[in-house]
């Protein structure tokens, strides 16, 4: 059977057939249509791919020169092969496309990356900051006075930019965290340092426990390398501790990935009283924590409560930070902190991975440390931020209010929306790109939810995020209908 | 029985009972030595490690005092914890390091990662570029005119920067590759092409075929994630295709890793006929090639024959490049160049490492491109080179003429020294490296070669080269003695 639940775009810059014989090539890619596959007949095509006829036959012709396909006088047209000339590559890669060791992204995730270039997409779905969030002059006068002499161009040592790890101990103190930097490793982005992890510390079979939704769930980043995600049910106040305790057996390798603050993509913050004893529990079980904790410095009110680091005596928690959020994802610069010895361990990975991050990013970021910019940012940045959140808010209450729920974040870019009634997420995706509006559909962050849609307001104009909302909003009544 | 083939550095600026305590650590954390071991008497240790009986007496105090040793009345001192504190963790994260996915890098590399930072070394091990070859002030004039307005901050397409991408083909038209800016991945730096390769396109089991001595060897990217190495004998002109064609027998998913322009160890440059020849031989064999060449633009006096990659016209070649050898390390900056459809694959795997690499790196680097100062600065890299290959070769026909034969090289930054006799390399590396001299031995890229030494020029100044070559030659003959 043939399920094709995609349709060409008839607004996107490339002809239908084309994107018609783009969609085929990545079935028979992706191995779920095989050699020897026969084709439904040009109507029923037509009719799947809601394109006049004309436009299937262009796409045949098209497939057919390329080898792909074949017509069969006694009816049908089968697929014949797998290999075809994009350049000038007669050699078929797709063994080893197909047999890699790392799992490809989520199939809309790969589609969301590709879309998020389009200038004219409202871009609803990732925590990208808006260039207007990012402060491009504060940086420009660093450019202008960072002396290149000799650190910024050559490699650093293993952990990264010292000259950085000072910025940030000094930095972490504020948040409650003490730390030498010794016990800090310079990754390139919070992202990189999961993969550090998982190539490090963890094994096949190693279980990943994570809150259920989870932001963790839209990476393939675990289960490439043979780790199971275990999802705890979620609380009010964040992970369900008693819960956690249960589904808590084998101890070899096991670790808990959480996101206590900003939960991605709820938006709760767990209270203080629940951090102490979610510690308290993990120290009794002996089960390491990696702590998410990106969104700390986006608050609209109340500063969050410190993070599980401050308050592990242990060695336990790895914590996981970075700039991308808050500042400018483009240095890719963000941190591990943990103990020395696994952070040596990391660091030796992230030897072997790429040689360290980029010197010229280390130091930009370290002298927006060090002169005290970051934190001037972040005080003008939380103030931008709210006003995004509440015409996010005021757009919601005028257009779901019939057909949603929300939270109200206090702090973090997204808004975690749960409608009244379930329905296709991967058609409403679809129809919302088609419509250039950009989501990300619920269940990249729980699986099968049909559901939730995660609204994130932070790389948009605030007319934009109305007008993103109302054109969901009547999407989704259409699909309710 | 205990080996032990090290010894606390005297220089080093770290109490001796200190560094020993660190090694046993490290022996036990690595598993070599278990809970229940029973160490030789004190008399014994001060012997192995040629040190005085209360250095040891003050090691092994320390070992109790942290728990991971206990005397025994009826004679004799255990092994009988493996956890410890370093900082305020009494978490014992061992089992997760020892059981890490990744290997470890070789301990050897692990050391000299550590020495370079030490600002007395001489440095002749690593070929990083010295900050006198990194045109700065060239890249100081473009960070004073970067705008940063947009793009270098924020985060950029999955095969990174347009306007880089389209800079670096630009660049290959110049050494005869014809490639369009989709087929062309920027990585951060050339290893991390090699690790998105061995993520993306290989499985556990995979052959990879490479010369034997190679580079490769040093690296654990591959056999990390289950491959395997298969050395192929070398021959003047480079890989021995007769020897390549002898072994290759099992298809599924094998691949050629083959650096033919200033090989790395040897210096090689594979002769044009021999290129044409490699490349019919896999195109036959439907055998597709990694192809590293970072040193190309480091030649001396012609410009070496054109890549493989210009020679293949089926898409069968991935080229790995990038500017970290002959421009700046510290941007980061390499290129994958391939077919479409592999990118798109790298590109996928790369978005799930790190997100991309630094914006910022990629703009600088793109403006070092477009503004022609590359070109520009490689004319001038060139001399610079050449007279230090002349220091060092004058140098070794002073102190090594009657025990060892080297190459002449043609381009790069290193030579590779054959001695006349076999000697311990590890005790050569650890002498040399008491005496402030950094060196790879050549076990790094043959395994148990013990007549092999890479003699790298890049990073010295010209009196460093010839003072250390001459303590080299003090240390071989010591040991020939």
């Amino acid at each position: 059977m043939f399920e094709i639940n995609w349709r060409p775009d008839k607004t996107y810059p490339m002809p239908l057939h084309l994107q018609i014989v783009g969609y085929i090539k990545e079935k028979i890619t992706l191995n779920e249509w095989s050699i020897g596959t026969k084709l439904p007949s040009q109507r029923t095509l037509a009719k799947l791919f809601a394109v006049n006829r004309s436009t299937i036959i262009a796409a045949m012709d098209e497939l057919a020169a390329e080898g792909i396909i074949q017509g069969n006088t006694g009816g049908g047209t089968k697929i014949i092969n797998n290999t075809w000339n994009l350049m000038n590559k007669n050699y078929n890669w797709n063994g080893y496309i197909s047999s890699g060791n790392h799992q490809p992204n989520h199939m809309i995730i790969q589609q969301i990356n590709e879309a998020e270039s389009d200038p004219e997409m409202i871009r609803m779905g990732s925590c990208e900051p808006a260039s207007e969030l990012i402060p491009q002059e504060k940086i420009q006068g660093i450019l202008k006075k960072l002396s290149v002499s000799s650190q910024p161009l050559g490699y650093e040592e293993p952990r990264g930019s010292l000259f950085l790890r000072k910025e940030i101990c000094n930095y972490l103190k504020t948040i409650g965290i003490v730390a030498n930097p010794s016990s800090i490793l310079i990754t390139s982005g919070a992202l990189q340092g999961l993969q550090l992890i998982s190539l490090g510390l963890l094994h096949a079979n190693s279980i990943v426990y994570l809150e259920k939704p989870s932001y963790l769930y839209s990476l393939r980043t675990f289960q490439s390398f043979g780790m199971q995600l275990l999802g705890i049910p979620f609380e009010e106040t964040g992970i369900n501790i008693k819960k956690l305790s249960e589904r808590h057996k084998s101890k070899q390798g096991s670790i808990l990935f959480t996101i206590p603050t900003f939960h991605n993509p709820t938006g709760t913050v767990m209270p203080l009283e629940k951090r102490k004893e979610l510690i308290h529990f993990c120290e009794k079980e002996g089960l390491p924590i990696i702590e998410d904790d990106v969104y700390r410095e986006i608050w609209f009110e109340d500063s969050p409560p410190p993070p599980l680091k401050a308050l592990d005596n242990n060695g336990l928690v790895l914590y996981v930070g970075g700039i991308s959020k808050n500042l400018s994802p483009g240095l890719r610069i963000g941190w591990i902190v943990g103990p020395e010895q696994v952070i040596a361990r990391l660091s030796d990975i992230k030897m072997q991975s790429d040689y360290g991050s980029s010197s010229l990013s280390q130091n930009v970021a370290a002298e927006l440390f060090a002169s005290g910019l970051y934190k001037e940012h972040n005080e003008i940045l939380r103030k931008k931020v709210k006003v995004r959140r509440d015409t996010a808010l005021t757009a919601l209450n005028e257009h779901f209010n019939e057909i949603a729920t929300w939270n109200i974040p206090k702090g973090g870019y997204f808004i975690w929306l749960k409608l009244n009634y379930p329905i296709s997420m991967y058609q409403l995706f679809v129809k919302a790109l088609n419509r250039k509006v950009l989501i990300h559909p619920g269940d990249l962050y729980e699986f099968r939810s049909n559901q939730h849609i995660r609204i994130s307001y932070s790389n948009t104009t605030l007319a934009e995020i109305s007008q993103g909302i109302k054109i969901l909003s009547e999407l989704v009544l259409e699909q309710l209908q």
